[in-house]
């Protein structure tokens, strides 16, 4: 079998140059078209100039990049790749989405968030919601990827093991994110001098990302399940914390909890559930695509903590959009992704 | 009236030296002494060179400071104030612990937390707890000071309005602290190389803190409050904040709330209530002492979200142990402590 | 008398907000107005929300601030002070530059490097180059200040003690600074994520500083001086190092120029030379309006290294300009600028 | 041919973790044994939790890892490998020195700046400098390498094209280091609080690189070369940047160096010579073997400036030994350091 041609388009944000050096560095995939709309007609290495010598294609439309791939990563604004989705699934080739589009299943909450229509109705009854540990069969059955949000993922494996068993009090998931996860628009807040020695929460209630943790964690309880979600930004360029506290519906002990994370992702290479008595750490998922869990038990309030540790550009976006990937392309799902990342 | 003689046990720590800026600072005061047990002989401006030609005081040893200090201020590992305390108020003198050793009134938590026992019981019974926007009246008339911990100044300013109104649900309280909070002290987490990029919990429902939040929520409800509490360190130098999740006895809206934190507030200079619609943040308290309170309803859980900010060295340590003394010499409370702070 | 009514014109800007942090700590002054383009009308709390219950003013035009004040700051880009200046002038304010408008004597230098011409050619012959510690007399006297910028402050006097004694060889300057000497004005390599954990020289031998440079050194020399200038952008919020490079006509050893330096600088407040053996560092003068020199001397290519630190936003910037305005209103040079600054 | 067996004597500090990443991600090498003074008996992913579930072997003494690999790799502190160096060879190993140990050739340096002596003479007439760029063909035919210090490879790449054709004036080299240069040991200086948000030059004239520097450039000059040097830390985890000043003999424009430069390094994969009119950034060698160089001319002294830039953990220390390494095993030199790297 030859290599699996990709085709990015919006390449020189964030997420999209990260996903080209996961995809250059993937024996499996060649690097069929990158595209860009700001920059269309430039080199890639003009915008990013650690490429220099190492990968300077030009930019080009979203026309030819579909042309040119069997997959077609989008990493753009939300509300317009149905379309793009559209046109590539026509055309015989599979299609990831790294924003919005396809990951809410319900129109109502996808007007009440994002503010628009499903005009193409059928491609959101196929989108798949994009999390291998929980959906790989699905995933490696679809054309459609609706990959995950990055606070929703550190969310969703941090509570998937124990949501069957949650009591009646709403989950408290206080969530802390990297800069990179706010993209490449320049923002006043993100000016360095003053994000820098700064910390604070944002959007406390309101952001996007909450109804998609609802939706997962109610599709995966079988019951509706409400949380309350602050995101914060860290004044460091990439990780995802996210601290959560819960209770169970009957009496259980650490042992008991740490046992079942552990048997629920014992086949589960991104998955490291740590051994009890270990804090999940940012520094030790850093350039990863791994989601570190550790489990601490409250007795004094007889609460669990769960600490959930990403890289918001690896298994938050780019890594996992090529775990998707090699299950789409029947590849072993490591493929690509199992560099061993520098500790500074 | 002459000028407050003051004294610095610990005077190199991080807390002293920041105390040490405030007094020199404060028109009301003379600094009469500072001392160091691990840099005694030696010039302050040798430990800390920006002091150069500012402050080139010879470091004592502890009981020259303490002859020399009308009020003497204390910055030294918990479980060694007892004697210095006992020692200062037989010569007539005040004194300012910033460690927990008279923080704690039941002395079963102290030994369970920090391993000792109360040599000196009528110095704990004589000790006030010296948070002045709750205990103003009691820090006025008292000779023994124990300066609350930075944590818990942050969350019990944060709760103390609405503290009698809490429902069963155990608040959560979800605090990030920027570096200066661990001290001078060499250690591995907090090697540059090791803390820069990072980020994470430690000592999650086991930080020293807890036991101190509990007691003072507790005075303040009338009822046994407990709380879930997970510090986080934050790789910055300066600042905390908490984020704080709690239910209402009975339903109120933000309203409501927000009007009860203005009025409780409503004479305190050092702290902040947000109007609606705005959030606190660190960058906005850095080198002041001022805690900032920021109010948020998430209607669909039916919680409130309490964001608190402080600097913690200043609200956090120094800057309340100036505002105490102000109030043990009858000075107006924010004597010394209305310096513009800068922006960046 | 009265305090000094000051106004600043450009207040919402980096230089301008540190000003005001300035003149309201600064016991002789009275904050008249602040004038903002971007932002007239709206409070500068609104902007900085630090300002919150400390200064809520509302932000207005430029010719309300002109009317308010006695002395004018003006915080604005390069290219449109003259009628400003000459209006101050004419109502019978004093008036101090932030920008380069007037720091250029030659009209050749100017149109070189800023690209226009001088319409009020006695405006340029009346004004001052405000560096208060080798132009105090001159500054007394002015209406119309100059301002320094941050880079030639920390060279100029860095150099100025042995600038006739100077060798052939054109001293090497390698300047670094902080972001906020880049503004507030958004630039992708100020955006967060690639500033942070990033370093690189930018302008090279190309930067608008070495015209000025170049010219207070040949003033200072009687003759021509030349050097070489390389800025480089630091991610830390403040400060300014130069090292500087030199050698001498003829030979001296390090004990004879620190002698030189220490008698140059003695009634100098806000110059310290360190002693031998020390260096100078940028976390020493953050928050101040001290510039710190330290000398060193390689014996084996017979060079002298000078490191002079400053914090580009007070002694590079708006310390300096309360020090002119000290100058001007016949105030002690140190009023308002004594402040023991934060350590951390 | 199978894989090359390797074994790190040190590798737990910050060299030798990096070291043992590149080893892992290299597909011709099996990593035979990790050794450890501080940590043996413990397993590296106990000493690096990120390493779990990746690499989680015992740590093992110095005996097992000479006796496990074909070639040792040694990261350990200066004068204690000469013995190492005598028993690898012995045992028929090839041995890669990290430290200073084999790179000085007179012993008279090595005594003034490091204070010891030779006692295997015969080893430090074997050794060879482990440069590859310009001394490939030694390094192939090496049993006993030293590998260059950090600074020493950003300043000799960026002079060695010019040596030949450089005037009387010494260069001068103001270099910039990020702190994993400066290692895993305690200190205050890089304890966060006092590195964060500083930046300062150290050992001024001074550093044990100097003479490194100098014996090398003599070497290719092919007569003595003095250089000023002055290091400087950056609060940034890695990275290195040089910024060197020097003259010509006689009088040449950019083109002619600019391509001079091109051509020297035309088969260099991993030294990248930037277009005119590019510099030089330590973001864009971030976790690379690149060595970037830019050109500068300033006309208006006659002088070029080079701006050198490498990732000071790679090309600074393990990618260059894993490079020699590749030489040394008649391997591509390229091999395992080929991956694209992370932009944040």
């Amino acid at each position: 079998m030859g290599k699996i041609k990709a085709a990015i388009i919006g390449a020189t944000g964030y997420v999209g140059v990260e996903l080209l050096r996961l995809l250059l560095n993937h024996p499996g995939v060649e690097t069929a078209a990158v595209s860009s709309v700001s920059f269309e007609g430039k080199k890639l290495s003009e915008v990013y100039p650690g490429f220099y010598n190492i990968f300077d294609r030009v930019l080009c439309g979203k026309d030819e990049a579909i042309a040119a791939g069997e997959i077609i990563f989008a990493s753009l604004p939300h509300g317009i790749c149905e379309p793009l989705a559209k046109k590539c699934l026509a055309a015989g080739k599979k299609f990831i989405d790294f924003g919005a589009d396809f990951r809410l299943v319900n129109e109502e909450d996808y007007k009440k968030w994002y503010g628009g229509e499903f005009a193409e109705k059928a491609l959101h009854n196929e989108a798949v919601y994009g999390l291998p540990e929980l959906f790989a069969e699905k995933i490696k059955a679809a054309r459609l990827v609706a990959n995950p949000g990055c606070y929703p993922t550190s969310v969703i494996l941090g509570l998937a093991p124990a949501i069957g068993r949650l009591g009646d009090f709403p989950p408290v998931i206080d969530s802390k994110s990297g800069v990179t996860g706010a993209g490449r628009g320049l923002a006043q807040n993100l000016h360095y001098a003053e994000c820098n020695e700064a910390f604070a929460p944002y959007k406390i209630a309101a952001h996007r990302h909450l109804p998609e943790i609802e939706q997962e964690l109610s599709f995966l309880a079988g019951r509706e399940v409400r949380v309350s979600f602050t995101p914060h930004l860290l004044p460091i360029n990439r990780g995802i914390i996210s601290t959560i506290y819960f209770t169970l519906e009957k009496i259980a002990g650490l042992d008991e909890i740490h046992a079942l994370y552990k048997d629920f992702y014992k086949d589960k290479t991104f998955v490291r559930v740590l051994e009890k008595g270990e804090t999940a750490s940012l520094k030790n998922v850093r350039f990863s695509n791994f989601c570190d869990i550790s489990l601490h038990y409250d007795a004094h309030v007889n609460r669990f903590i769960i600490v959930s540790a990403i890289d918001n550009m690896v298994k938050g976006a780019a890594g996992q959009a090529v775990q998707n990937m090699n299950l789409m392309f029947n590849l072993p799902e490591i493929e690509g992704l199992g560099a061993v990342p520098p500790v500074f």
